[in-house]
């Protein structure tokens, strides 16, 4: 028999305690040894669960039970999150995580004290809920020299997104819709200003590239400018409007790194995932084109993939496997002035003169449903900073980045 | 050093050889050890290549050359495929393969054999070409249970049929540009009649269910008999056809497994999988679905994910891992007379009150473009058997199964 323990018995924490209960024997067949949960860490009380006396409001019961093997942390945040997972790695205990936020912040290290002390830190379920991504890149994509990671990383925008899109809902109405169906939280922040994608793109581009990118080198901007005119704009090229998480290698060794609303051509695969679902488009130079595509977030498949880390980790105790990356450095990502985009765009109407002289030829935009009180145009690929300066001159009403 | 062998220098083996080669660093990083390829079987001579002194027309020498732990296999093909590949475990050495004839046809007897032998047998390129699909099918999915796999696992077909939809082409046109560009064999006889795809399948069911399907468990039809007609029929009730690999699991835990032109929703996932790609969608009780998507041939991805898999050997060298399945047995997958189906059934005009004799009040599908001469209908879902006996009664010109 294997134990373990849970910190935290939130929406994950308490999905993941149930499937050890409900699977126990396939687990264990998968494991190769019966796998059973000791303790679970929560400040609360839950009397009239079947499992009631497992909890404890002591971190340090687990801590200090040298019968836990593995840790899996539901807690979610930095703090005390990053302490006690730390302490469990220093304590001989293998961990498995979800929580994005402290793999984007503190992987290399925490992957670091894992490596010196022979233990695993797997967190699969950290990006793309259920969606197997990590292992697969580790592993499979082996062989590849990895360019680009490309992806639509969170379900809640994405959801949103959608309804602006297929119904021109408003930015404040998806919200409201999104927060009533309980997929958006009351404070939406961390989704719909971009942060939760932005703590995604580090961790894949950490894997994929090998070197830490922290999330204060991602450029990010999140939808809430986003209105139903820049939608039917975007359609008006063919194009789809999706919140975009991306990495790309560039030839001198460094990222380039940025989370925004981008317009996608309407065949790219990325297009087609709607609602609720993440597509994780991953670009190798033998390999192509990969996409891993599914639930992005929910309780079931999140416990799903920490459970199958877990089985992973006992199967591998005392022998560590997968994932890993060095601690990253100032500079590895270029500054985000210095990126190349084309941009759409749009300005008041009357300026069309002003436009061409800032920008020479462009075409303008034209359809039925576009707005007749202002033009809008795609620019050419500029780096940022120029392109920055050409649009200062011009009564810029929204922009938005090609694909 | 570790050093491997390779029997077969055609498309996929020459690929193995060269990416071995060129990416020798970072192989060496993955796999902890550098490794280098030691002899090439092929009963033709390569004296222009820069490794041509590694080649030998004798399998024993690699059977008897002790230095060499691990042999791929990318002769294709069951004879002398399987006895090379059986005589190699034997010899304690681990195998790799990308033959997916080999593996769906003595899977589970050379698995056996393997772990017996406490070695390894992968063939992640076997299915999906580059796309990573069994390892994460069997380590990510571990703490699911899977209930449903259906895939577009044919490329050559998927194109084909792409260009039939979009243009309008028909089955011979379709089949002479897909051989013109070099995706299909002057005898398409395995792309075409579903064999390739069947395969496929059963390898993908095999994993998932952890007992072996047989190819002649399946059935199997091809795409011979599609016209451009029955692409506009589909598309009159808003569906799109697809060569589907399908496998279920049903509740009294056998298994309903069939190859055949599907009719999809437009809004699948696998709908939009279009040209060479394929897709595979795994659907599980915790997980949801899952799709799998890239490009599922060609020298460079298919020897991406041999490689990937000679790494992982490496990695494991005499501790067996990943990838086990039972014996099959006979009645494990019901007749195909037992499946449920609903069929979109074309017959001969003018036998509408025929039509309503068996079937009672159907709707039939009108449409600015099809033909005047017949008419169409969708089936409700009836058992196979059942179906068949009604639609003999009627003069049908085509009939497909909706997915």
């Amino acid at each position: 028999m294997i134990y373990i323990a849970i910190l935290g018995h939130g929406v994950v924490g308490s999905g993941v305690a149930e499937l050890m209960r409900k699977n126990a024997d396939p687990i264990a067949r998968k494991a190769g040894i019966p796998v059973a949960v000791k303790h679970i860490l929560d400040i609360r009380d839950f009397p009239s669960l079947p499992y009631s006396e497992l909890f404890t409001k002591r971190f340090e019961d687990i801590l200090e039970d040298g019968g836990v093997r593995i840790v899996v942390e539901t807690i979610g945040g930095l703090n005390p999150a990053y302490d006690f997972v730390k302490r469990c790695l220093l304590a001989d205990k293998s961990v498995v995580t979800s929580n994005k936020e402290l793999v984007a912040t503190h992987g290399d290290e925490l992957l670091a004290i894992a490596r010196e002390r022979n233990l695993n830190f797997l967190f699969e379920a950290s990006v793309g809920g259920g969606i197997p991504i990590l292992r697969p890149l580790d592993q499979c994509l082996a062989a590849n020299e990895v360019y680009e990671i490309a992806g639509i990383l969170n379900g809640t925008t994405n959801f949103m997104l959608t309804k602006m899109i297929e119904t021109g809902m408003s930015f404040d109405d998806a919200l409201a819709l999104a927060q009533q169906l309980g997929y958006a939280e009351r404070d939406p922040s961390a989704d719909v200003d971009g942060h939760d994608a932005c703590r995604k793109i580090c961790i894949l581009a950490s894997l994929a590239f090998g070197k830490h990118l922290y999330p204060n080198q991602v450029y990010t901007e999140g939808i809430r400018q986003l209105t139903p005119t820049d939608v039917k704009y975007a359609s008006a090229i063919g194009r789809v409007i999706k919140l975009i998480g991306r990495a790309c290698k560039r030839e001198d060794g460094r990222l380039y790194a940025v989370v925004a609303p981008m317009l996608l051509p309407k065949d790219n695969l990325l297009a087609e995932v709607n609602d609720v679902f993440n597509g994780i488009m991953v670009r190798g130079d033998a390999i192509g084109d990969v996409v891993f595509y599914g639930r992005g977030a929910g309780k079931e498949p999140t416990a799903s993939a920490v459970v199958a880390d877990v089985i992973d980790e006992v199967k591998h105790l005392s022998a560590r496997k997968y994932l890993f990356w060095e601690p990253g450095e100032e500079g590895y990502a270029i500054p985000h002035d210095d990126a190349e985009s084309a941009m759409l765009v749009r300005v008041a109407a009357g300026d069309k003169q002003a436009v061409t002289a800032v920008f020479g030829q462009v075409a303008f935009i034209a359809g039925d449903r576009l707005p007749g009180d202002e033009l809008a145009f795609v620019t050419p690929v500029l780096n940022e900073k120029e392109l920055n300066g050409k649009l200062a001159a011009l009564p810029v009403v929204s922009k938005w980045r090609l694909y």
